[in-house]
């Protein structure tokens, strides 16, 4: 069993779970993720340590062994030997650029998303073909490959009757970034090999994860997954707790009737090992959408202020400019039955899993550099160069730092991360 | 007015059109092509002259003149100076990998036609997007990107009624190849690069295009357009002509109902030039579909037969295992009106064009190879690793290699080609 992007938020605690369950894991990774950090100065809030002190933590505290194996999927002579020596009965791949900003911000990192995602996956897509031809690729979609049509959302293929004809086709696709472009041709390519060398796949079309605790995480400090809250990492709904717990206003972009799916960390777990038990045939190409509730970006907000209010806390909600573009008041209703009937159970998003976030983000409140909370995010009309390189309204920050200060000197703890306007 | 591609098939008599049109035409190439066939050991049946000899012959015969710029769409930098230099109306972009089956060879040809591809036209919006925003990108796209759906192919997009709800969404595609697959996700990116910049595009989906005559490309050989009869860069109807002109069996794949829109080249020039002449509105993502007939393999191998048999030769067909992975035996009606909307008059192929076809290869029949006449194509499901090093039956080249003897000493003219098995 093969973990591609080990190294990433899912990929960490989907290694230990697999592992958990009894299977051989092979943990790979280009540690991308981690220039990408040093690159665009970003981090996660929850310090999180090397690949090797992860799988050795793991080995101590559970006896079980996840081997670790540094690895890019563009190196394809590397993958082909990879493959060639563990001929793994399953791969997950989540081993992709998975930033809509950071996709956005201009011409370079949109091709290099888009090259990194898709010779990647073709690289993996032609191994398994080479030296593992009956391994099920599991492979992470998301949800934003379907944009925000005006009919139901199903899951991969619809059925159309069309001038007294019917044929079942894939789903007609307007995804909302160079990034969501990337994993759209991804798909395609992977419907491809199905049907031309009858791979095994599983697209699955994830929604919005939250959520940083599962079962294997939760053993040690080493085993915590990262838990990112700036503008391009970071998403909506972390980036909301994490201004809540600081004290700060939330912010919304625009008119907050964005509609998307989102599941708790510990579904993906469940979804993707079911995903694992359950393979596609030979020549079968599934797509699961893969989220267990829909919200609104309102509906969340008007969430974290409730819970805020239920300890004891006043927050506001700011609708800033919306640096996408995006429909902001929609229809949406997407499928996501074919998991259920797997045998997922889902964990939803309640008062108690919310604060459970905002908790988790008190305890690293020290970590948080106000900086990055009031960055401003890319632009998709104009890009991000400047953004990316100038800090927002000075005013704002000095606030946020006043805000994180007090939080801080309320905990009794020192700062631990030097801020970046120093 | 910029043609990118001009050193390809279209790409030469397009610039020559416009330019008898009276537009500045500034041609670009990275000359990728001459290079494939350097390395496959392809070439045209027609000798075609550098990009310097054929603008020089064009200002002389005709007083107008091509700039000739040498630049790769992959180099970025370079083109951003170019968009910024010349700043076009309007940017014909034909400047891809355009084979199917150069794409199916093995994982090197399929990442470098998805990476060619993809990045180029990545490049190039970026660099209309900077230098030329109000610049109108007609790009030539193709009908392989719908595949064969069961249902009517439309133009671009499809009105879907599901669950009792409405919307016109992009038509679903199911591509044919690597290659393939490339165009479709240059469609998405245009698609979203005319949702998010406002940015003017026509997608040509264009059928299969025959012929090399137009009123340009007639007025002296160093103007003619390439002539490609090999299994990788010649379509199913040029082998077919040129399988005749050499006295060849002509090889169909499979049961030959594999069934295709196909244009006449004079038709691809007058559609490009309507797109031109009435171009799309800022923010809008015009798809055309480019063929004006739909013919089945067994269709052509017919008419092809047919012709022979008017001018005193018979000829025989043979059903040879299919190579690619494709329905043999399908539905397929795919509507093309808006071009002919737009003034567009088809030339229609008929057995005079198919005879002028088969005259225009027999006057290069001393250039004909007859192991690349008999070098088995590309195999979708394994690769063609092995056939691209290899030579078909030993006897059938013999067999070849006599019946293209016999026709060129019936010419009185020297071989001019030495045979690649010498």
């Amino acid at each position: 069993m093969a973990v591609l992007g080990t190294d990433g938020y899912i990929g960490w605690p989907m290694a230990m779970h697999l592992s958990r369950l009894g299977y051989d894991v092979v943990a790979v990774d280009n540690l991308a993720r981690r220039g990408w950090d040093v690159e665009g100065g970003t981090y996660s809030l929850v310090p999180i340590p090397t690949m090797e002190q992860r799988v050795e933590r793991w080995r101590e505290l559970t006896g079980n062994t996840i081997i670790w194996h540094h690895l890019d999927l563009c190196d394809h002579k590397a993958l082909e030997a990879f493959m060639a020596e563990f001929v793994p009965e399953a791969v997950v791949h989540l081993a992709e650029q998975r930033s809509a900003p950071f996709s956005m911000i201009d011409r370079d990192h949109a091709v290099r998303t888009q090259v990194n995602n898709i010779v990647g996956n073709l690289n993996l897509m032609f191994a398994i073909h080479e030296h593992a031809p009956d391994c099920h690729l599991v492979k992470l979609g998301t949800m934003g490959e379907y944009g925000c049509p005006n009919i139901d959302i199903e899951e991969g293929y619809l059925t159309i009757e069309h001038n007294g004809r019917t044929d079942t086709l894939p789903y007609p696709k307007v995804p909302h970034s160079f990034y969501h472009l990337s994993k759209v041709a991804d798909s395609q390519n992977i419907h491809f090999g199905t049907r031309i060398w009858g791979m095994r796949a599983t697209d699955l079309n994830q929604g919005v994860v939250y959520g940083n605790q599962t079962e294997d995480t939760m053993l040690h400090p080493d085993l915590m997954t990262r838990l990112d809250f700036d503008s391009i990492w970071g998403t909506a709904l972390n980036r909301f707790c994490v201004q809540a717990a600081a004290g700060l206003p939330i912010t919304v972009y625009g008119q907050g009737g964005q509609t998307r799916g989102y599941l708790d960390i510990r579904d993906t777990m469940a979804c993707i090992t079911l995903a694992i038990e359950h393979p596609a045939d030979r020549g079968e190409c599934r797509v699961f959408n893969q989220f267990t509730e829909q919200f609104s970006l309102n509906e969340l907000a008007d969430m974290v202020l409730r819970v805020r209010k239920a300890r004891g806390w006043e927050t506001t909600i700011d609708h800033v400019a919306n640096p996408r573009v995006e429909a902001e008041s929609h229809y949406y209703n997407a499928k996501h039955s074919a998991l259920v009937d797997l045998g997922l159970e889902p964990h939803l998003l309640d008062e108690s899993m919310l604060g459970s976030m905002i908790e988790l983000v008190e305890q690293y409140v020290h970590q948080l550099d106000p900086v990055l909370l009031q960055q401003p995010s890319v632009n998709w009309r104009t890009g991000g160069n400047e953004v990316w390189d100038t800090y927002a309204n000075q005013s704002q920050v000095e606030a946020a730092t006043d805000s994180v200060d007090a939080l801080v000197a309320s905990q009794a703890r020192p700062r631990e991360r030097q801020l970046q306007q120093d």
